[in-house]
């Protein structure tokens, strides 16, 4: 039996998930831009259940929420994010808010437990708008002029545009007071399939690794569909193919066993049926913990574009738009999740990395960090058939706030 | 010395040439959409210039522009379209309008010539907003249902929306009457290196090759880039990939000496950087003047989709969107084109198939029709440097009235 005194309320769990749901609802996941109706919404509604379980809630000026307690002792912050990527999952994100949630419920209001949870809902995890804007800022990372540049990757919007349409412009944005906590614990699903095949309940996270992320053109000639004699043509939309191709056959040989990479937007210029496109572009990213293995994959990148422009028919240039070191997650924290999954889980726990970007990732930066996952259903994420078995969900729970106790109590 | 007894006036046809460049000027090109600002201005100029040339002009409810003749006698038809392909050439249409023009003021003040020239600028020749409307309004072959479900394929905006904003809603539409014309007469740059290369002045078009446009859809799995293994990804974007490669690695064995074919468009989607595409489309044309060799072409495109989606990872399904059979360009017409041509241009002309679609192929359905090309430097098209000599588009304009007169005069 675990040696807690103290009871995770599943139902209540299970419960709140589903009223973040209940917000922006699309098939059995959710649409939930940053900034739209239904994520501020839902920021109102985590702010109304903070006050609720007797933290003081605010929504600065770039959308995070920060529950804060007067409880005394040691403090601990827990969090996730709220909004989604466009039609995704339920749990993406609220799965972690909650978790933090339900373990400010428990400790905080316990006289007997040790120090007190406070709780965070970082803006725009999922990149709307960049990079981690929510967490970056509360670390110092973001200035104005950054906030002055960012842009919905969609719509185009810039964020002081959408700041002010939701009633935040204007708003101080909270940074963290050096030394108030002690760390930051994060859960989140595996978006992956290694908890599920092995059979497993709990993912202890060692490190995040980095992504790199490519902006590839293609310049070849624009000309008329029908008029231009297929050999004097310079397709840049087939440059562009063939390249993908290219990746797709030599990179197995260059990476290594966990490495992945992604075309994840093709844009032909102008776009028209009737025009040769003579401009293309790839979004493109590799993600690995091993930065001699990207090394490895970017040279090859280079050689690639290099070979092709040689070829006459197209240029092409890769540019790299953003850089990734991993982030280790602090063994101490590490232990505490293990532990506490021995208490709750039978100990069916793997250490692993994250090849997901998260949060933990950002804060680790300015304190001791750790993250834990619960399994994904079929691993399936990014999506909105994305789910996990709600006896997961309540296990995590309980794991995640034994751990939080755990490391409030050393 | 040419056996006619009126004077084309170069200069003028350069000049007003060049008025409608300084409307919507981009770079040295143009960018004037269907329904843009620079496209109505256009349309008003050329109304102004039909009403000194004394035809009656009018602009309908689709944005042709109509100038029609009370001199007795025969009647030809002639003309082009105004609007272009975005950030695109000056002459691409324009050179075909002016034409038709400067032939109504040569030829219908003249008591001694037969009949009158009246004039047309087809609507949307481009295909803003569909394919070929304003001819195909004007032949009776589009239905206000039609209009009701036409877009535009960049901006989303319905057909009505933008006929109410430039005033044309409610307009009647006017509609060929039967009989009135002995057939009808463009002029347009060639769009190929055809006349360039071989020294020549004036292409004859013997026909207007048939657009075969198919949608080719990817479905795959939609998942997140960092925690999806490579080995179980179904990655729409590079299935999408790969079929461009093989159909540019099998079509030359199964085609033409003139077939084209071309990607315009690829969509991946979410079209996110860290979320691998479920679902992917490409635009895809074919030309041909063959049916049998369209016939092999999409066969071969429907047994590749079949052996991708036999693979396992994404389900690729064809789809025929536009069939285009070849129009045939009137023998009568193409002598007389060939009469001014050895009158005016030294006899330099060659008969030639066009690879391109033109309102042409559309009057073709009610009258017999005709196509003449002046040479485009560099073959170049639907691209801003798009050009022609001065000289080449004096002479052409020499050869264009010619051939009217020709007409009239049988």
């Amino acid at each position: 039996m675990p040696d807690h005194p103290f009871q995770v309320d599943g139902a209540r769990v299970l419960s709140d998930l589903n009223a973040l749901r209940a917000i922006g609802t699309y098939k059995t996941g959710v649409h939930k831009p940053t900034f739209s109706e239904p994520h501020m919404r839902s920021l109102q509604w985590l702010a109304r259940r903070l006050a609720e379980a007797g933290l003081a809630a605010t929504i600065d000026g770039i959308g995070n929420v920060l529950g804060t307690s007067e409880k005394p002792g040691p403090k601990l912050l827990a969090g996730s994010h709220l909004e989604s990527q466009n039609y995704a999952g339920w749990l993406d994100g609220p799965l972690g808010v909650v978790y933090a949630l339900e373990a400010a419920r428990v400790i905080n209001p316990d006289a007997s437990a040790a120090g007190a949870v406070e709780v965070a809902s970082w803006c725009d995890e999922e990149g709307h708008f960049g990079s981690f804007l929510g967490s970056r800022s509360y670390v110092g990372a973001v200035t104005e002029a950054d906030i002055d540049a960012a842009r919905d990757r969609n719509s185009g919007q810039t964020m002081r545009e959408a700041l002010r349409e939701v009633g935040l412009a204007g708003l101080a944005r909270v940074t963290a007071e050096r030394g108030r906590h002690i760390g930051y614990l994060e859960a989140h699903i595996e978006q992956g399939q290694t908890l599920e095949s092995g059979g497993l309940a709990i993912g202890i996270v060692t490190s995040i690794v980095g992504i790199w992320q490519y902006r590839i053109t293609f310049s070849g000639e624009q000309n008329h569909a029908g008029t231009t004699r297929m050999d004097v043509r310079k397709d840049a939309g087939l440059a562009l193919a063939r390249f993908c191709v290219a990746i797709d056959d030599r990179f197995p040989q260059l990476s290594g066993p966990r490495t992945v990479w992604t075309t994840g937007r093709i844009t032909l210029d102008p776009g028209a049926p009737s025009i040769i496109p003579g401009h293309a572009e790839m979004l493109f990213q590799i993600r690995d913990a091993d930065p001699e293995v990207i090394g490895r994959l970017e040279e090859e990148l280079q050689s690639m574009a290099a070979e092709f422009s040689a070829q006459g028919r197209c240029n092409v240039t890769v540019e790299r738009i953003r850089t990734g070191a991993p982030a280790m997650m602090d063994a101490g924290f590490q232990q505490a999740i293990e532990e506490a999954s021995t208490a709750y889980a039978g100990g069916k726990s793997i250490r692993m990395p994250s090849s997901a970007g998260h949060d933990a990732q950002v804060l680790a930066t300015i304190m001791p960090a750790g993250m834990m996952f619960v399994p994904s259903i079929g691993g399936i994420s990014h999506h909105w058939t994305e789910n996990t078995a709600d006896a997961d969900i309540v296990r995590g729970a309980e794991v995640f706030v034994d751990a939080c106790r755990r490391l409030l109590a050393k």
